[in-house]
């Protein structure tokens, strides 16, 4: 079986084009994906309650529930732009419509990169034109429109399924976040997701699983937990497969197959994390509730003592309990233990000697394993966040504007 | 006048001394402060679910609003240590007490240090017995204490002042803190304070005066938002001086100038934040409230990118507002405006031409004051961070167990 890719689903065409936003001569930084027909479509966005204004022309374009494409670049995020920034987002939507005999309002616009500064609008307009030209349905296509998004992302981020057993249709996704990570989208990061899928989703469902699947995903990775002014996740379902989604178990189905696609990006974000040298999985059981779970989760996932543990592999698990312990929610440390790459180094509230030299070792390794089980209910919850070390100081101090 | 000192006000004695708790050869670690008699005093302690051993025991002590002193070591938290460690913050006091003719709840205990080891109680007790011998009043003896009570910290924080006008009294401080600081305490860091004063002041309003000062000083500031297990703030009222605070005035003036004595510890904090260089005073006005003034200010001072920014002197002015956007209370980009260093660089939602060198060269100082001025509001908040360095990532990176 050939890869699959974001272009695998039936239906779609994408392209990614240099515009010389980025300073980086010829990177890519303006893509297009597009459904051949105006197709279902949803999205969630940042809660960033300073959003930017491709995410305002977002929310009101993706209102109808249908979409043709989006219109995506990287270099600039067109946030705290004012009236301008909205000229340009739509700007950006009405060109692209136009190229390709669509309505403004059918297409979506997305773009990351640096904060208050106003859109270089003549290269962007020249990079539409040049990715409408350049449309294609190929893993090329696929690729160039991956590295059209990404800004500090040192490699792009993929995912694609194709359904088993039952009806045929695959679903696909690319995104782009490394910085500025901190998600907490809805449907009312920089964290781009563009999904593609070719089932036939009718629009509510299609709401529903993007949120279900987002909140289990892109909403439970953490590099920094700065939200961002621009984070969107979209999906646009072609339709073009002969495959409908409509009974019980085809939409659970459907649900957990979109979720397996979206953790897969989440966790590469988190492994492109900023300076990250390792992926970090806080794994908490037992909380009082899935929602307790997350809020734990994600508070020991953004403790820097705790990044900074991992980073030089030191067993110190105070930090990771007493990061819990911070979170807000229930927590009793009496109750609970705690396994780094499964050596349990506490339970019910005592130290358990183990061999820190040995579980030091065993943190040294791409992926690192972080079990704390509660015992106080039944909810459970995973977040992905990596490292803190010296290489995200590097990028963000440097980073100037 | 005489430089003040945390021994300045009348009727305490104090001593600091080396009892090999900390890996550093003869660096003190043990320390007491002792008030002549029994005196009202006040304490606030951290709001961590999982809190130290010796927080669970000065909950108890300072219940009856009376202390003859605080008996305090470093090096080791004896947090997560279960009954044992509990039994080994009783046993401090109770030592305290023995040694100084004093009842066991008459002692406040306080750690800090590394957390999940136990306590090695032959050293601590050691130090204990070694310090009631060596207690006196003198700067060298304030100075003595200062020093014991250090963990990462580089340099010592004191504060004191000395009533003008009326009646005359004394306030003064010590504390420590550097990381895994991100206080937020009740009455009901890590971050250890003691205030000694030898006004006269009823325990009520001990308790109503310390918790005003602690949520303008201690809670707000911040190094890496951890809050620890530890944090405690203890006030001693002596009543040495001839000075009973009574009147509506004389109470405003107490209220003040202990909080002025707490916001100067806390900036010391900042300013001593782990691998800082410089100290970064978020100030917000024209909020909804004080607390959601709070609230923005605690979000932009614990974004990392925030903090990198201003370690690379980078005036990246839209790391700050997108911080204040996810703080979670209501905050309209549109309506405000920012200063960097007095520079306005935001205003109204839209970007403000601005002389970037110059800005970047007035961020290169060792003080850097941020002012957003929401327009919603009157309600005022300052809290107070330090950049975020690679020399944090070294100290917490390898701090080992």
């Amino acid at each position: 079986m050939p890869q699959l890719h974001l272009l695998s689903p039936k239906g779609f065409r994408a392209a990614g084009v240099s515009a010389g936003i980025k300073t980086k001569k010829h990177a890519k930084d303006v893509a297009l994906l597009v459904a051949d027909q105006l197709s279902p479509a949803a999205a969630v966005f940042t809660t960033n309650k300073v959003f930017a204004a491709p995410v305002k022309i977002g929310r009101e374009h993706i209102s109808n529930g249908e979409l043709r494409g989006v219109v995506v670049n990287a270099g600039n995020a067109n946030a705290c732009t004012g009236m301008q920034g909205e000229k340009d987002a739509r700007r950006m939507c009405a060109l692209s419509a136009d190229l390709l005999d669509a309505r403004d309002e059918e297409f979506l616009p997305c773009s990351t990169g640096i904060i208050g500064h106003l859109m270089p609008m003549q290269k962007v307009e020249r990079g539409i034109r040049a990715a409408s030209k350049a449309l294609g349905n190929s893993r090329e296509h696929a690729l160039s429109f991956s590295d059209a998004i990404l800004t500090t992302d040192l490699v792009r981020k993929e995912a694609a399924l194709e359904s088993k057993g039952g009806k045929k249709f695959r679903i696909a996704g690319v995104c782009k976040g490394s910085g500025m990570i901190g998600p907490r989208m809805t449907l009312h990061a920089t964290m781009l997701a563009f999904i593609t899928t070719d089932a036939q989703v009718p629009v509510p469902l299609l709401r529903n699983v993007l949120e279900y699947a987002t909140e289990r995903s892109f909403n439970a990775v953490t590099v920094d937990d700065h939200m961002s002014t621009n984070d969107t996740a979209v999906v646009i379902a072609s339709g073009a497969a002969d495959a409908s989604i409509e009974s019980p178990k085809e939409i659970n189905y459907f649900r957990d197959a979109l979720t397996n696609v979206c953790e897969s990006l989440a966790y590469q974000i988190a492994k492109d994390g900023e300076g990250a040298t390792k992926v970090v999985a806080i794994n908490i059981t037992g909380a009082i509730s899935d929602s307790d779970a997350r809020v734990i989760a994600r508070a020991i996932a953004n403790s820097p003592l705790v990044k900074c543990a991992m980073h030089g592999n030191d067993p110190n698990w105070g930090r990771i309990v007493s990061a819990a312990g911070l979170a807000g929610v229930p927590f009793d440390p009496d109750k609970c233990s705690l396994k780094l790459q499964a050596t349990t180094v506490f339970r019910n509230g005592q130290p358990v000697k183990f061999d820190a030299n040995k579980v030091s070792k065993s943190l040294a390794a791409k992926e690192v394993q972080v079990d704390l089980a509660c015992n106080a209910g039944k909810g459970v919850a995973t977040c992905w966040t990596c490292d803190l070390s010296k290489g995200y100081i590097t990028i963000n101090a440097d980073y100037h504007t």
